[in-house]
Parts: C-alpha cells; structure tokens; sequence
C-alpha cells in the first residue's frame, strides 16, 4: 500500500492545480481580491478534508475528477473559515502555515472579502456540472455543505469557541463545541463522497461512524499539538488556548488521558469501516495519521 | 392597480414571515450568532430584491411560495452583505435602518461570524425542495446566486468600492463597480423569477435589459439620496461618499444630470417590459419608485 503521506500529498497537488485554475486572477480594478484569495487558497495547507472525500468517493467507484471538484469546494470553505477566524476581531493570528496571515499580507477590509468570496466560489464549484453530472446529486451536495459549514455547523462552533474564552465548558460542552467547529466539516467531508457514489445507507452510516470518531480525535490531536508542537513543526503560534484560559479536551483531562482518548477513538473510528474492503485502507491509515501528526 | 408601495409592503411583510421562520432561535451556547442573524435579517429593510423575483416570477405564474422563498434566499445574501460592509475594517458604520449596526450592538467577531451564517444559509434556503421541485432548476438558482453576490458580482464590486478611496474613477469605472456592487444582485433577483418559471430566451432578455437600467438607476439615487437626503428619511449616516472623497455618478455628473440619467435609465427599463402584458405593471411602477424614493 502507498504511504498515507504520499497519497496525502498526491490529493494535495491535484487539489492545488483544481483551485489554481478555478481561482482565476484577472486584470481589473478588484485584483486585489483574487490576490488575496488566491494567498488564502493555495500554497499550503494538508487539504486533509478534500483526501477524505477522495478516499470515500474512491469507495464507491466516483471518478475521481468528480471528487476532486468536492473537495475543492470544501477546501474552499475550509481556507475561508482560516481567513476570518485570523481576523483581530476573532483570533487575531499574525502566522498561518509559516506565512502572514491574509489580514497581514494585505489589510483587514480585504481579508473579509476574500473570505466572503471563497465561501460563496465553494457553491458555485460545488453546484457546477462538471461536480457531477445530475443535478440531483449536486444539489444534496450543497445542501450539506451548507448545513455543515453555517450556524449550525462550522460557524456555530466558532460562535461557542468565542464564547469559550469568559464561559467554563466542562467536557461535554467541549465536544459539543467541536463536533460543530471541525467535527461537522470532516463529517460532511466524508459524506461527500458518499452522495457523489449514491451511496447505500449501510455504507452512509458506516462512514458517518467513522468520521465522528475520526472527527474528535483529529481535534483533541489538535489540542494536544496546541500545548506540545513547536512553531516550526506547525507552521502556527502554539500555547495559544492557554494563553486565552480557554477550556480544551487537553486542559480538562490532561495530555496523557487526552492523549489515551484519542487513540481510542482512532481505533474505534476504524473499527467502523469493517464493512469495507481494502479499499478503505487509506481511511484507515487516516485515523492512525491523524493522532500522530505534527502538525 | 395596486400602488407599488402597498405591493412592496405586502411583499415586505411575508419575506419578513418567511425569514422568522427560517432564523430559528434555539437555545444553545451559540445563541448570540443566532440573536445576531435575526437583528440583521428581520424588523426592517424594503425588501426590494425579494419584491423583483417575486414580480418577475408572476409573470410566468410561479406559485408565490417557491417565489417567496428564493426571494428570501436573495434577501439574506444582501443583508450578510450590509453586515461585513458596515464593520469598522470596511465602512465603520454605526447606523443601519435607523439603529445600531449589527456589530454595534454586539461586537466584532459576532458580526463577522453572523454574516458568514448569513450567507450560508441562504444557500441552504435556496437549494431545498421548498423553493422549487425540480433539482435542475434549484441547481440553477444556486448557480446564480454564487455567480452575482462573490468575487465576480457583488464583492467583486465591494472591492473596488474600497479601492475607489484611494483610486481616481471616471465614469467607466465607476459604472463597472456599480454594476458588480449592486447591479449584479438586482439583476439576479429578476432573473431567479425567470429561472422559476422556466421562462423563454426571448424573456428573460428583456428581463435581462429590465433589470440592468433598473440597477443602474437604483445606484444613482442612492447616491443622489447621499448627498440631499437626511438621515431621518434614509436610517443611515448621509454625505458619506464626498467626507470619503470617493467619486460617485452625482460627483462626476453633477446632481441635476445624474437625476437626470437616473430618470432615462428608468425609462429605458420599462420599454424592455413591452413584450409583456399588464402583469408586468408593479415592475414598471418599480422602475418609477427607484429614482423618486427618499430613502
């Protein structure tokens, strides 16, 4: 089998030539714009959420160039919620994968809109035909990508996480906080894949088991890198949550026991692709990756 | 016939209905994005994108539910808009409608994440069977309403707008960021009537021809309105554009020959509605009430 690193990196160069061609930079007044958006979209970045797509649309037999196009629009989405949650009103992170944040490179005004433009490019990326080719299929696509990555998804989760800093969550708050903040994006992540394959409802529920495992401990990882990792290996300001007294799966249960959970829950998330053949070894692979990356 | 200001009112009224429906307030740690949504969508707002989808889709007897609900869809993306542009990075407005901008009331980082919920959801509204029964068609509304609201349409045009503070435009250019800003939307909210009914080329043409004097028009009253309107009449801080020295249609044209292009580009709309019959009477009566609202 290849390495999950290489099968990581090869999603990521396609994904890369998939955004640089649909990030187009023209020469008008607002040029600006598609610089930034361009800075926040390409260059970087794990693509780890548009892989997981790849992987599980592979399952069902998708050509992968349908697939691609998914995962570039949840890339999409995913870059944008980096823009704005860097912003002074929100994070304020000057660092982002070793280089100036968007808001550093260019101003605050023109993050914002870059941000608001590559989130509404994900829809249109995501509706188009060459997505798939019955509009059916690119409808319910949209229709999860919405769901998960708005107020009751990804935004939500920000919401609470802002929140988090003068409020005590206790662990099941923190769960909650980031099934939505992250949790919901890689689930849909996944499911992509499957509506892509019209996916039975046996495999739909396998792979949703799946990613909320994956889901949580890719997060509690993410904590524990937060406390352990260095700005070199993250390519980001580390000891951030501390520093901001907020709550984590980290703080709450410590880093062996959060550690401990983490494993448990990559274990159980690939005990949930039993239903599936070797196909799926790079999703298993992905839930042993995830808790040990370093960044 | 009905006069236009009853029909935008009556228009007014069951958007407003069906975006308290969708704004739902639910009791969780994110109550504040929800709270937010809700003061930035409801109690206020002609409504007047809403008003042309549904005006163009009687044309082609859409049922006004399907009409209603891509009407609001429209009205979200335009009121996540008024949100971004009035925070302090853009615009740094304190007043909207009359009372405090949304991230006046709350803060910052609220309004930022409000906005992204706020165009998130109306993706979601626009892509759910309530809005139309066929796919296809909901694809396609989808489509249209990424196209003219991101980097191409209406940010494309916030960009510029920005960049205009410190750039010189003449009135090529001023008229292209119109024509992105707003025009853009307007045009598509006319058009999402026609994509409804599954109207004709030759329909939507002159739809198409409507909708951009009619935007045109639109843009220069309000800059008219900048310059001799009162805050008590608009809701808003007025003489903002010249404090800026941003060029604007009336900086360039002069006052009276802005007013008086504004009332040609009116004119102008109504003769593309010739090849409809009197169901088209509210558009044309719109066309008039653009370029003499006071607000």
């Amino acid at each position: 089998m290849q390495s999950i690193e290489s099968a990581l990196q090869e999603t990521a160069l396609a994904i890369e030539q998939v955004l640089d061609q649909i990030l187009t930079l023209e020469d008008a007044a607002e040029i600006q714009l598609f610089d930034a958006m361009r800075y926040a979209a390409l260059g970087g970045g794990k693509r780890f959420r548009p892989f997981l797509t790849c992987q599980c649309a592979k399952l069902f037999g998708v050509d992968s160039s349908n697939a691609l196009r998914a995962g570039a629009a949840i890339e999409l989405i995913h870059c944008y919620s980096l823009v704005h949650d860097d912003l002074p009103a929100m994070d304020d992170d000057d660092l982002r994968r070793g280089k100036p944040t968007v808001h550093k490179k260019f101003d605050d005004a023109t993050a914002i809109l870059a941000g608001d433009a590559l989130l509404t490019l994900a829809f249109e990326v995501m509706v188009a035909p060459a997505t798939h080719e019955m509009a059916s299929v690119r409808a319910e696509l949209v229709k999860g990508l919405a769901k998960s990555s708005g107020g009751h998804g990804m935004v939500g989760g920000q919401m609470i996480d802002l929140a988090a800093e003068t409020m005590a969550l206790n662990i099941g708050g923190i769960t909650r906080l980031q099934q939505l903040k992250t949790g919901a994006m890689i689930a849909f992540s996944c499911e992509a894949g499957a509506i892509l394959g019209r996916a039975s409802n046996e495999a739909r529920e396998a792979l949703r088991g799946y990613a909320h495992d994956l889901g949580l401990a890719f997060q509690i990882a993410d904590d524990l890198l937060d406390v352990e990792g260095t700005l070199e290996e993250t390519g980001k300001a580390v000891g951030k949550d501390e520093a901001a007294g907020k709550a984590t799966f980290v703080s709450i249960l410590g880093a062996e026991r959060a550690r401990a959970q983490a494993n448990l829950l990559a274990d159980q998330a690939v005990e949930h692709l039993a239903v599936f053949d070797e196909t799926a070894d790079q999703l298993r692979a992905a839930a042993r990756f995830v808790v040990e990356r370093k960044n």
